[in-house]
């Protein structure tokens, strides 16, 4: 008899997948780190900048000296040197002393503040005039102000952005330690299914699944392995599973949506030893077919057919397990924006099961409304021609025109 | 004499880079083509699925005949044959005549609908018991359902998303034109600056400028080309300009904050052949300090060398002209999503420029709040620590504490 599954809700898969392990760490070079997600945590080895740094083109002081300067009654003060950028400067500021100083250059012994150039007038007998007070500490970075050594300044899971690359440069780390990227492997079944560089034949579809999922994972880090197409037979099926498993992390089977196929793919996921099904069917839509065979040394997911079924299903299902392999939290639509906006018009759905609805956005006052794109879950243009998703819980029958929903949006 | 400049605003800088001109095209695989930007338009070839296809495993019936049909009475119909997947099928039903076909399959001829196998019965005599009415066209997809032929699917310019390759692969487009990526070269300057491989010595940083540019090239559609530093020398930086300029679409010089420095940078960069100053100064804060010089065949800028500013500074200058080069709108903060947020505090700011402040999101009940980091532009932490940024706009003297304001968040 066969295995009687029950249908599970969108939480308990996420529950699954919080409890992945996370993935193993290597080292790149900088320049290779941007989008890439830090493996540990990471704190300033140094103080920055390391020294006090003038943040303006002046002249460095001692800040008490031009106490009550004014244009009318300016601070007389003697020049006695240059700062050199880059270079310790050798001199000691004495009072009623200045040094001329550059944006960045190093502050001189003596001296606490800089006074903007726009506040000077240099005379030719090597007098400066200072029309303004400088207090102590002004236009100056002190040592530790962008890090004290020992500081945290960026938790482990952490996706570097431009920024955080800089702040990696700035502590002279030129290899970082980061996440590997998941091998995912990529099959797609349906006898009706034909490479996209094929003619098709009245009867057939292209293999729109392939290159939808590519693009999905390496947006979300990971590393496509496109497999193509594979027959809806046991045996080519469990064939090409077996060859693709030792070499990938996750491995996607697109197509099953078909009762034949879903049964299809279960008993092959099943045949490989140590494989237990950990999901079979999710009360959500699109996506409910979905089949999770945990394996070894990889998991095993059968996604549905239907072009946007499939996308909506990775995002629901697959990117979680990503996101924990990144060592952050098993979450769905990571990388959407979440954006308010009112409904155009009433949004039936079922009841106990989430629903995914395809919207566009258009601007509104100064606010969005969302209008939803009917269309079956085949159809590639409901997601073309969207901006986002809007989910309506399990436990609705639906929202109201104008009701205040939060979008998804694509990114 | 040297001539005079005058600071613009930033609108007139982002009129500039509208009047600039697209960049050329090329053709690249679909795998490829994930996140690059479309050239032309797109048009459909041929009607998508290009023909009539069930959206469910079940009985291609003719709708009439299951009118009125229920548990308590069913219509009996005669089982006459399958639809085999992927192939034109030779049925043809007449009336009280049913077939089985399987989601993704093609209705036979004489059908109109699809009944579910789960409101059917097949009986031993190849009889078929429907238990629900199937209106003509029920759980059908038709033929131009997802694309008429003929019919526009994306504009140029368009940013291609993982949904956008899925269209581009059911249309059979194994070859896309998309925009090449502009090269874009990336110059360093200042004494004090040493490579992030090298020890700093105190009075030195290091070179942070030259790799959070190349990520955010990379991150905007660009190949960045790094060429490291240059000494603040005329000569220096002259040769290394007239060097990178034959190879490169944008030449970006960080490192000119300092007064020196940046008449040098004007200087050097108005000497080549054809060489016209478009900006000299912009009123905004942080990047006043811009410089846009046209030259042949590129265009030459130079950015602040506070890592901070010029950070700010390629997002209000250098993303539109990026933006432009793809055929869109020239826009700054183009891929920042934007964020309805409450000040948690006053936000003084000097009225004449627009200023771009640093700020921390916090959730808050239903919305959000937007907390400014204090802190000079010199500090690469602040954006670090930062989620996004506010503008506050040139006429204003600051915003109040509570006000609402649109928080451009970093992506």
């Amino acid at each position: 008899m066969k295995p009687f599954f029950q249908v599970q809700r969108l939480h308990e898969v996420h529950a699954r997948a919080a409890a992945l392990a996370r993935g193993p760490a290597e080292r790149v070079h900088l320049t290779a780190a941007s989008g890439r997600t830090l493996a540990g945590d990471l704190c300033a080895k140094t103080d920055l900048p390391g020294f006090t740094r003038s943040t303006m083109d002046g002249y460095a002081v001692r800040g008490r000296d031009t106490f009550g300067a004014s244009e009318a009654a300016p601070a007389f003060m003697e020049m006695v040197g240059e700062v050199a950028m880059g270079e310790v400067p050798a001199l000691h500021l004495e009072p009623g002393h200045c040094a001329r100083i550059g944006t960045g250059g190093m502050l001189p012994k003596g001296a606490d503040a800089v006074v903007m150039v726009e506040h000077t007038r240099a005379l030719t007998d090597g007098t400066v005039e200072v029309t303004r007070p400088s207090a102590p500490g002004q236009h100056l970075l002190s040592a530790d102000d962008d890090a004290c050594a020992g500081q945290l300044m960026l938790p482990a899971g952490q996706l570097l952005r431009p920024q955080d690359i800089g702040l990696l440069a700035s502590l002279g780390m030129a290899q970082v330690e980061v996440i590997t990227r998941p091998k995912v492997t990529i099959l797609s079944t349906g006898d009706e299914v034909v490479p996209i560089e094929d003619e098709v034949r009245p009867g057939q579809v292209r293999d729109v699944n392939s290159h939808t999922l590519a693009a999905q994972i390496r947006a979300a880090g990971g590393e496509p392995i496109a497999c193509g197409l594979v027959s809806d037979d046991a045996l080519a099926l469990r064939e090409a599973v077996a060859s693709a498993l030792p070499r990938c992390d996750l491995l996607l089977l697109s197509g099953g949506s078909s009762m034949g196929v879903r049964d299809l793919t279960a008993e092959v996921f099943l045949s490989f030893p140590g494989a237990e099904m950990w999901v079979h069917g999710v009360a959500v839509a699109p996506g409910k077919p979905f089949i999770w065979v945990s394996a070894e040394p990889g998991h095993l997911l059968g996604l549905p057919g239907q072009v946007t079924s499939c996308m909506v299903a990775f995002h629901l299902f697959v990117e979680p397990m990503l996101e924990r392999w990144f060592g952050r939290t098993a979450q769905a639509f990571s990388r959407f924006p979440r954006q308010t906006a009112t409904l155009t018009r009433n949004l039936p759905s079922v009841p106990g099961r989430q629903e995914y609805v395809r919207v566009r956005l258009g601007a509104q006052g100064e606010g969005w409304r969302a209008e939803p794109i009917f269309g079956k879950s085949g159809l590639i243009r409901t997601l073309v021609q969207g901006d986002g998703l809007v989910c309506v819980p399990a436990d609705s029958e639906g929202m109201d025109a104008e009701a205040e929903v939060t979008v998804l949006r694509f990114p």
